[in-house]
């Protein structure tokens, strides 16, 4: 950030009183511009033993698979954004389940939440942003050609929690180091 | 927004192409500014039979009492913006649970994302945001001077669930028209 969006004159980077970061900030408007980490909400929608991948028809990781998900809007619930994305990339219907896994990626300020979702009917098709939509059964899962690692991660604890048939909420953190391939274990 | 914060001309307001919803476009850097709901982060900290709750001492809802939350940060995972909120305004030694309580606010942009913490010891103690901190039995907590709607229906879903000793992760949502009176039912 360089300049107010408020009033277009320079902002300067510093501590402001009362507080311990460095901040942008606009002397002419008195304004702090916080910057916040963004959500990346979706589903991971379930048919009977197969779960809905997409392929990803645009960049970062182009042609690599992940489930439906994508960055929260303002003016929606999570479970809108995780129902809307799904519906944008995959042209699929659901019921969310429950809220299922939610993993920070501190280096790059972004946060998933995916929900577990019941796949309603299999109408589904590739949206603008999809190259290609299947199911896969577990033995299927193109683990070497997934997007990302929160959605490996998601996967891997579906088919685990799938053996107890208990679906609960999963919170974890992935880390700049866990690139490397030290991976952080699930924290709970 | 008026002005792009890279280069400081006057933006526009359109739909870009490819996209369905207007968004604060650049025409000079090609630059689009997304604008994303905040998360709010916190705990529900905990100590045998009591809860810890924060009276405000900032607006909005100066002199009211709050469970420790606030803004998540850029460089954080959300455990350790729960921890740190904790830290900052009820100088609370934590140990996080599990996360507890998801609330979406579509009308302000907000996420509230509240962890159920094990208070560690009594040493906790007002910070620079808080005029107070104080332990409460259920029956003393004090319902009409709560700060916020959130925290409301968080302290109560802890209570019943603790009938149960069972504290599944609940998301809800709590809309503009809630804050006229209508309640809408938790929903999973």
């Amino acid at each position: 950030m360089k300049f107010c969006s408020e009033c277009g004159n320079t902002v300067v980077h510093r501590i402001p009183e009362g507080d311990n970061l460095p901040r942008f900030i606009c002397e002419h408007c008195d304004i702090i511009h916080y910057q916040n980490p963004k959500l990346i909400v979706g589903c991971l929608p379930v048919w009977n033993e197969q779960v809905l991948l997409c392929k990803r028809a645009i960049e970062p990781s182009y042609g690599l698979w992940t489930l439906p998900a994508g960055f929260m809007e303002n003016q929606e619930s999570l479970e809108e954004a995780a129902l809307r994305e799904s519906r944008e990339e995959a042209n699929a219907n659901l019921d969310i389940q429950n809220i299922y896994s939610v993993i920070s990626l501190p280096h790059i300020n972004q946060i998933y939440v995916l929900y577990r979702a019941k796949l309603l009917d299999l109408d589904f098709y590739a949206g603008s942003e999809s190259l290609d939509v299947q199911l896969f059964n577990e033995a299927d899962i193109p683990w070497e050609q997934l997007a990302f690692k929160t959605i490996e991660r998601t996967l891997k604890q579906y088919f685990e929690d799938r053996t107890q048939n208990t679906f609960p909420t999963h919170t974890s953190v992935i880390s700049r180091r866990n690139r490397l391939g030290e991976k952080k274990d699930i924290i709970r």
